[in-house]
């Protein structure tokens, strides 16, 4: 049983149990018009929770039967005032009176999971799904929690093992050596597998993108207007991102939402490149900002350019991301080139709309997630995939090298493993004691 | 309609629904089994939330059919993942498509207040209920809310109304000079719900004390271990007071229950009662802090005794709050007496049981609340009984001096309307309003 509800004080609290000895442990402590096993699944009673004759809080229990619940077992919801004490005191009172123990944080979700109501990829959406900050971050992880990602596994499995029980069932003929299926045919299905695989891999780049978001980088020398850009373009982000409490404004400077990417702008405005003992802290967080970002913003004066230095500078910091080049203060008149990406004026808004229109482009890189296609949005699933596509790949190696059966048999055995692992079916302990404890208590 | 849980993230969150609109609004948006308006009050119903054929969210929809709800209406309960993204999409979209708006603070409590479902004190209860800090202050929340406080303010008003009629029917009769009952009879009728009141009234100390708990001020000039008292004090209390975020940490040093009492301890170690223009901040919160103490823990050195200024400015900072006068450091031995109330020694525990034993009955005033009697914790309450033991008084004075029953009615009257303000019955709009702005959204 857990707190199912943030903590803090609210209109209600909901506290959750489940399993077998769910109802018992309620009814120990319940007073209503009847008891909670003669209830109905999917009914509500309203009553007292009691200790010793005295009401500790009047309540609402909800009922739910293996196997038609979340977890596929016996649970109950108790809805109660919202109050963190009185949460605390009846969680409490339950455990002392009944077979019941706190749950581990992810404990429903991995209950749900292990008794097959949903495989893996779905227990992992559901975190995703609690943690998404943007809408188009949150349809990534309904599709995935939908199983549009699970099916495209299942499917590619299905196929692997189709090719691989040929293999199998030539081994256990081994001594007649017969070919069951042409190695031609085998390879140019290991293809077809492959290219699936692929596709799979290439949509992490964007999948990453929707459901972690992407952090920007706005750098410059002094007075070059870095501020009065951030300014600007939290201004024009019209779609709210939802706040979390806890976030460190430390480090953050802003989330805006772009057509539903998350972007976090970070500002260095005021910590300057430079090796002064006093203002190190601020240039190490500002060389921090400039490792971790995504895309990184360089904004230059209209009439000085880009520092070379600080050029050289960026790329020795952060090599893979994206550097957009951006003149500032046209209003001030052109007289150069200087390999801009983007002319601009904060002040008059000259050539914004352009800029934002790159914004867009840079952050998304493949275009608006509006189709309802799987895509790899974690990295675990993203390491899996690459295993069975490294094994697939040894598999076409074995067969163009014409190396025994067994070889291939154990390369397909591999690849077969990897995919089996994403959707939970053969996943170590310890993987899965990793992704459900990364979950909230409660889910 | 409003979120009814905690804002932030958690497993679950809970959006709630009041009023005849609410079965149509939710029908818009759901995809179930069946339609919601089908199904029957107290079930809970596993679907989606929909927005042009894109599920939002998986949800369970709870239904409640007048009158069997809190707020006596048709009610909804919509379980959603609890994500602040996903509660504030489904309300919006749930406004967008039905004819529902947001609910003001308070608004469902207040309904029910309105519905007749409970009554003012009740209502009063279910805030005082969710901002308990402690056991004892819920304990004493949870018998308002079971009616322990309206029964008597009913009954006081009854027996009020029962002697107030007899003149009433005098003045009817006016022309006919008839005496209905004797003066003396109806002298003694408003001396026994006097002593009611009385007793009532008298509660309200230690009522304000289980609701909000007392303030504690430690005192002392420096070095006479003002700090290893407050350490000790936390040390000795077990009982743990539930943490509430957004608690102002900067004023309140510390927060104890001992025996389920609230008690804040506001320490001045390190901030002297000194003039100089550097600590005048700090001089300024010390006094503060004296100021608005209930109990005044005044600490001096067992060879030095309790500073005369000190003494003085103390009584004149705050001239209600008991002050008791420590003298610590016993275990360096005793030469002297300064009029004392406890000597003690932090270091070696000695005294500190007699202490303890003092601390709580000053606190308690007036011993444990165990027994389930009606307890005034409410200042709008004292208020009320207040301005009834006036007019009541005003009576007798009206009779002993033999006015005529047209002022005797007058005060009756008054008395009468100062009783069921308390319950509610006659109680103005912006009394009302300023009760239920101070609820929570989602109450």
């Amino acid at each position: 049983m857990a707190l199912a509800t943030p903590p803090g004080i609210g209109a209600i609290s909901v506290i959750r149990l489940s399993g077998p000895n769910s109802i018992p442990a309620i009814d120990n402590v319940f007073s209503g018009k009847i008891k909670i096993k003669e209830a109905k699944s999917h009914t509500i009673h309203y009553g007292n929770i009691v200790e010793n004759d005295e009401i500790i809080d009047d309540v609402l229990v909800s009922v739910f039967k293996a196997p038609n619940s979340y977890t596929a077992e016996d649970s109950i919801e108790i809805s109660t005032h919202g109050s963190p004490l009185i949460a605390q005191k009846i969680i409490s009172l339950i455990i002392n009176n009944g077979e019941v123990r706190l749950a581990e944080p992810g404990e429903f979700t991995k209950r749900a999971f292990l008794n097959s109501r949903i495989d893996l990829t779905q227990a992992e959406a559901v975190a995703d799904i609690i943690n998404s900050r943007t809408l188009v971050s949150l349809r990534g992880a309904r599709n995935q929690l939908g199983g549009l990602l699970s099916s495209r596994v299942v499917s590619l499995r299905e196929r692997l093992v189709n090719v691989s029980s040929f293999i199998e069932l030539e081994l256990d003929f081994a001594e007649e050596d017969i070919e069951l299926i042409r190695r031609n045919d085998l390879y140019s299905k290991i293809i077809d597998i492959l290219v699936e695989i692929k596709g799979l891999l290439d949509s992490y780049t964007f999948g990453k993108v929707i459901r972690d978001g992407i952090n920007v980088a706005i750098v410059g020398e002094p007075n070059v207007g870095k501020s009065s850009l951030l300014n600007y373009l939290l201004k024009e982000s019209r779609a709210i991102v939802s706040e979390i409490p806890g976030t460190t404004r430390d480090t953050i400077k802003e989330e805006i939402s772009f057509d539903g990417i998350l972007i976090r702008l970070f500002d260095t405005a005021g910590i300057r490149f430079s090796e002064d003992e006093i203002e190190k802290e601020g240039v190490e967080r500002s060389r921090d900002t400039v490792r971790n970002a995504d895309l990184i913003l360089f904004v230059g004066d209209v009439n000085v350019g880009f520092a070379d230095s600080l050029s050289t500078e960026l790329r020795e910091l952060n090599s893979s991301a994206k550097i957009i080049k951006i003149l500032n203060k046209t209003d001030l008149g052109v007289n150069k080139t200087f390999f801009e990406d983007f002319k601009i004026s904060v002040k008059t808004a000259d050539g914004m709309t352009q800029l934002l229109e790159g914004l867009k482009k840079s952050a998304l890189s493949e275009g608006a997630y509006t189709e309802k296609d799987a895509i790899v949005t974690n990295i675990r699933h993203y390491n899996c995939l690459v295993k069975a596509e490294e094994n697939l790949k040894k598999a076409l190696k074995t067969i163009s090298e014409n190396y025994s059966g067994e070889f291939l048999a154990s390369d397909f055995r591999a690849a077969e493993i990897a995919l089996a692992e994403i959707i939970g079916e053969v996943t170590p302990e310890e993987i899965l004691n990793n992704i459900f404890s990364k979950f909230c208590i409660g889910k």
